[in-house]
C-alpha cells in the first residue's frame, strides 16, 4: 500500500472518527523512543529530494505542479511550507495564501482569482487556503445556502478536471486536528508577544464555529475528492508527523512521474568557449 | 418570436444550409428601396438605446454581460465592435482582441489568458475571438486531435456555466460569410493600399482549409450551445443586416433584464453644497 492510500479520504468519511493524533508512518508509528528527531530527519531528507525532482521540473518545463493545503486555523500551513517545501528552489515554485477577498475579487466570479495563480509549466504551486473557503467559511456563516454549496462543489471538480487534463498535478492536503489542539495552540500564540502578529481576534469568534466548521469540511472533501484531484486527510496534532506525512506523499507522487533531465545536446559539448 | 429565436443555433443546424445572404429583419426584410439607409440608422439608435443600459449597469455595479464574435477572417469582427457597442461608454465596457498566445499563456491551460478578461460586476466585455478558437484553429490544423476536442468542448460547456451562475450574462455570435463573400473581401483589401495592415497573407493559407473550417465551427457550435450560453448564427455577407441582428438581439436581451439605476438617497437631496 503506497503511502498516499493510506491518507487518501476514505468511502463513508466521518470527520469525527478520524483521529488527528494517528502516527502511521515513520519511526513515530514504530514507537521509537527517539522517533521525533529521526521523523524530523527523514522530512528533511525527503525534503532535499523534492527539491532536486522540482529542479528537473524546471529544466524539463513540464508538468504542472498544483499543491493546496486546507485546515483549521492554526493547523500549520505555514509550518508545512516551510518544512516541506523550504528547500524548493523559489525559481519555478511560488507559495500564494489567499486572505480575504479584495473589491476587485469580489467583483468577479470566485475561481478568477485563483485560476490567475495556477502553475505554469514546469512550475510548482503551493496554495496556503484557496477555492475551497468559498465552500467553506462562506457556508458556515450562511453566505451562501446548501444549493449554491452544491453547485460551488461541481464547479470546482470542473475546474480542477480541466486543470488536469491539460496538464496540472493536484494533490489536496486537509491538515486535521483537534478542538483541545487547537485551544492550545491559541493559547501559545497569546502567551508569546513574538507570536502575537500570528493571532487575530477573529481565530477566537471562528473557533465558535467549531462544529460547523467540522461539517462543512466533511462535505467539501466528499464531494470534491476526485480520482484528479483527491483529497488527503493529514493527522496534524502532530507537527512531526504530519511534516513526515505530507513530503512522503508529494515525494511519491514526484518519483511516480519517473521525471529526468532533457537529453543534452552532443553539439554543445563540442564547443569550445574562448 | 423574439427576434433571439430567429437566430438562434436551431436543432440539427447546417453549416452549408444556412444562407450567409438571409435578410430576415428591418427594412431590408421588407423589401423597402432604401433598406440600407434605413437599416444603418436603426442600428444606430439601437446602438444608443444599448448605450443608455450600459450606463445602468455600470450604476447598478451589475451585471456582467459578455458577448463573444466569432467567425471567420474578414467576416466583420471589428466592423461589429464599431456599429454596434460604438457609442457604449468606455467605462465599464471592454473590447478584447485574443491573438495567438504568448509564450507565458502557453504555459497555461488555454482557459487561464481567458478567465482574466471575463467582466466584473457592472462590466460589458466584448471578446474579439476568444477562447473558441481552441476548437477551431487547433482542430483545423489537427494540433490536437477529436477526442481532446471533445474534452475542450466540455471543459468551455463548464467554464460557461460556471460564469453563468455567477451572475455572467453570456451572448455568443457567429458571423457568418459565404466563401465567396470572403474572397471579394479579401480581394479588396488586397487593392486598397489602406486596407493593407488588416491583411495578413495567412489569410489566404487560412483559406485554403475553409471547408475544414466550416466544419469545425458547426461542431463547435452545435457541442457549446446551451440555454446559459446561447450561439447566434448571423448571417453576414451583408454588414447592414449583420449590425442590425446583433445591435438587436443584445438590446432585446439587456431590455428583459428591465434594469434601472438604483434608488437615490433623500438625504442627499436635502444636502447643500457650499
Amino acid at each position: 500500500m503506497s503511502i498516499a492510500e493510506v491518507f487518501h479520504l476514505p468511502q463513508g468519511f466521518k470527520l469525527k472518527d478520524s483521529d488527528a493524533n494517528r502516527k502511521l508512518i515513520g519511526a513515530a508509528a514504530a514507537g521509537q523512543p527517539d522517533a521525533k528527531a529521526v521523523d524530523k530527519l527523514q522530512t528533511l531528507r525527503i525534503g532535499e529530494k523534492i527539491s532536486d525532482l522540482q529542479e528537473i521540473f524546471v529544466a524539463a518545463h513540464a508538468p504542472k505542479l498544483l499543491i493546496i493545503l486546507q485546515g483549521m486555523d492554526t493547523s500549520g500551513k505555514d509550518g508545512t511550507v516551510k518544512a516541506v517545501f523550504g528547500q524548493v528552489n523559489p525559481l519555478g515554485a511560488r507559495t500564494v495564501a489567499f486572505k480575504a477577498p479584495s473589491n476587485a475579487e469580489k467583483d468577479h466570479d470566485y475561481l478568477w482569482r485563483v485560476h490567475q495563480e495556477v502553475p505554469a509549466k514546469g512550475e510548482m504551486v503551493i496554495f496556503n487556503r484557496s477555492h475551497y473557503e468559498e465552500v467553506l467559511i462562506a457556508r458556515v456563516h450562511e453566505w451562501i445556502t446548501a444549493a449554491e454549496c452544491e453547485q460551488r462543489y461541481a464547479h470546482i471538480r470542473d475546474f480542477e478536471r480541466m486543470l488536469s487534463e491539460t496538464g496540472t498535478i493536484i494533490l489536496k492536503f486537509f491538515l486535521h486536528i483537534s478542538k483541545d489542539e487547537q485551544k492550545s495552540r491559541l493559547q501559545e500564540r497569546l502567551a508569546d508577544p513574538a507570536k502575537h502578529w500570528k493571532f487575530d481576534p477573529q481565530d477566537l469568534a471562528e473557533r465558535e464555529h467549531w462544529d460547523a466548521y467540522q461539517d462543512a469540511y466533511e462535505r467539501a472533501l466528499k464531494a470534491t475528492d476526485t480520482p484528479y484531484a483527491p483529497w488527503y486527510v493529514i493527522p496534524s496534532d502532530s507537527k512531526t508527523q504530519r511534516n513526515l506525512v505530507i513530503a512522503s506523499i508529494v515525494l511519491e507522487r514526484l518519483e511516480s512521474l519517473q521525471l529526468s533531465f532533457p537529453p543534452g545536446n552532443p553539439e554543445f559539448s563540442k564547443l569550445k568557449v574562448e
